[in-house]
């Protein structure tokens, strides 16, 4: 009985914990990080202002918790794609479009919140294992003869990741697939 | 007589604004935007307190005024390097690693100061001059056969710029070539 006591409290306050997140992340898109304060939160969510204070210390903190299980929720589907494909070529090319797409969704935060988040030690490990998936896509492409291997693996994910978040400023899909054709375009082995 | 004073009160103030801008850049690089105050920047520029705030209301209006004058500066000299290259297909190169190099200068500011300096109107109006520029280079380099038309100059533009920030994750000056050498590599037309 205590322990199914316990998994229930558990599955309750991952609910909470949950609903904070994306409560927050809309409310932040929408009015701006130094506009939202901890009581809208907590009215937004639908909890009182105690409780709230219970799972997050202020703000910053929550979006940083948010912004966390969003890479590593992306890590999850980026393994899945890679792992379906089987062409070592065709799989760099659908984790890159991939990763495109997924960046994209839920980003209504701008480049200075996005700045400050990357500061975070937890945020940049999560984004530091996507990199290492791409760079190790790049080399096994290379090892194919289907990556350029005059540049290190590791300068061409670097390359990859900073050319396709140009894509936070393209107005259409068709134009961001133009973006993950063109980035794959400069990976390739030349001739 | 009040003419040349005049011009006399202006270059003085120019110059007590430059040093204010340079000492706060260095500022800020060294200690990060949060832990520099007006007082500080004072000190550091030899100046009264009360004189600095004749000049400017706060750190960040200064950082911006900098950061403005840094791409101003920046667009001279590309658009001069712009004009002593005659070849299309060069030019583009010349300018994409020009633009690189410039950037990473006086860039100890992190990815957060970047991402709030521009979301000011004037740093803002500024890129975008850069920005129309490397779009114009490479319409030309498009209608010269060099590079390629299959997606808009705006765009491609677009995937230069943020390819080439990648500079600032690169550790050596010969992996920002490389990185260069990739980004033109894209934008070429293919075979």
């Amino acid at each position: 009985m205590p322990r199914l006591w316990d998994a229930t409290i558990e599955a309750h306050r991952s609910q909470v914990r949950d609903a904070i997140l994306e409560t927050t992340s809309a409310l932040v898109a929408e009015r701006g990080l130094l506009a939202v304060t901890m009581s809208q939160i907590a009215e937004a969510t639908g909890i009182g202002r105690a409780t709230l204070y219970k799972y997050f210390p202020d703000v910053p903190t929550i979006l940083l918790a948010w912004h966390e299980r969003q890479i590593t929720a992306h890590l999850a589907q980026l393994t899945q794609i890679r792992d379906q494909v089987g062409d070592p070529d065709a799989r760099l090319e659908a984790v890159l479009a991939a990763y495109t797409t997924l960046s994209q969704h839920g980003h209504g935060q701008d480049d200075s919140i996005i700045g400050l988040l990357h500061r975070d030690e937890h945020v940049a490990h999560a984004q530091q294992q996507v990199h290492n998936m791409i760079r190790e896509l790049l080399a096994e492409a290379a090892a194919a003869g289907h990556a350029r291997d005059d540049v290190p693996p590791e300068e061409l994910a670097t390359y990859c990741l900073h050319a396709l978040s140009a894509a936070r400023r393209l107005p259409t899909p068709e134009a961001i697939g133009r973006l993950v054709m063109l980035t794959v375009a400069a990976v390739r082995r030349p001739g």
